[in-house]
């Protein structure tokens, strides 16, 4: 199959507009569109096809509150150690989409999967946690051709979600995702406009 | 930036058309190739803008030998934990194109970098981790709609591997990666050829 220079300027778009989306509109997602999202991860790659990211779309209040109170302990721990300018920053990022988004996933990684049949995981289990990072991209990928924003959040204490969702031993907490419509379009990347960081070039050394 | 169908329909192309690839032509690649798939990288996510991905591009000899030399050990040792029939598909799966293609990244991740100002990776450190492989899988998407092929070696042993590379004691081994032109079309995939691991299909659990 020969991918052509469509293909690679549609890349390009995709990629060079992907998002971390902080800022939702609470309409609910189609089922059409969640499906997608599903099937997107489908198509990822991992080691030794072991497939190893584990799902839960959550929506349950009760559970959701307990995550958004986690995020705020975390979120508060981590604001009290920067300076005062660097946390009203800090604050201003709203970092969580948590209370609007329509759509929460609480993505894990099997450790132990009996898929794969431990090919190329023996001496770098770590690959296991690098496929689900992949097939998160995938469906971020995916979200953003469908015009849907998908934030990121990595301010939890792992352990604490993995007891929150009662997740089995050889789960290991990765990410949660908020999947919304975006509250408004504004290209410029939110680290950006907040005054965060900026972007530092991919320098390849050579030897 | 409104994305359209045209772009889902390329995204499925691509997504669904990449493969692990372990099967080269020896043919060097462009260094305008090469300069595109530096680029993409840039393109990647990373937690709080960190960027935390370091790449060796590998054109020594010598640290090819070493490389490839730990890569048979590894898989010497894999091997042996199979059973006879497994272990013949296993050698038949020609894990590597180490010997095969022109061009060897070696990638690895910056534990400590100063940027990102550790955003959100206070509580979840593997977040960088996470960041440098959307970055591989960012490559390796900008390779496939180049018709070029990249396979990801993870039989290695990562303490070993950033010793031969004397990588500071802060970067972590994450992945190394052969690329090049495909040695042949064949749009199954390797592990389903060999009969190794069929796909499982990803289950969303709702609560």
């Amino acid at each position: 199959m020969k991918l052509t220079a469509d293909h690679a300027r549609a890349l390009e778009d995709i990629l060079r507009w992907r998002r971390d989306m902080r800022h939702f509109r609470p309409d609910p997602l189609s089922e059409d569109h969640m499906e997608r999202l599903r099937a997107a991860m489908d198509m990822a790659p991992s080691v030794g096809n072991a497939r190893p990211w584990r799902v839960i779309r959550v929506r349950d209040t009760g559970l959701r509150a307990r995550v958004r109170a986690e995020f705020e302990r975390c979120n508060a721990a981590a604001a009290a150690e920067y300076d005062n300018e660097t946390r009203a920053n800090y604050a201003r990022l709203k970092l969580a989409g948590l209370d609007v988004a329509p759509e929460h996933l609480a993505i894990f990684t099997e450790t132990e999967p009996p898929e794969g049949r431990g090919l190329g995981r023996r001496t770098m289990p770590q690959t296991l946690q690098q496929s689900t990072a992949m097939a998160i991209y995938t469906l971020w990928l995916t979200a953003r051709v469908d015009n849907l924003g998908v934030g990121m959040v990595s301010i939890l204490d792992p352990q604490r979600i993995e007891r929150i969702f009662d997740a089995p031993a050889s789960w290991s907490f990765t990410a949660y995702l908020c999947i919304g419509l975006p509250a408004f379009e504004d290209d410029t990347p939110l680290l950006h406009r907040a005054g965060w960081q900026e972007n530092t070039p991919t320098r390849w050394e050579e030897r």
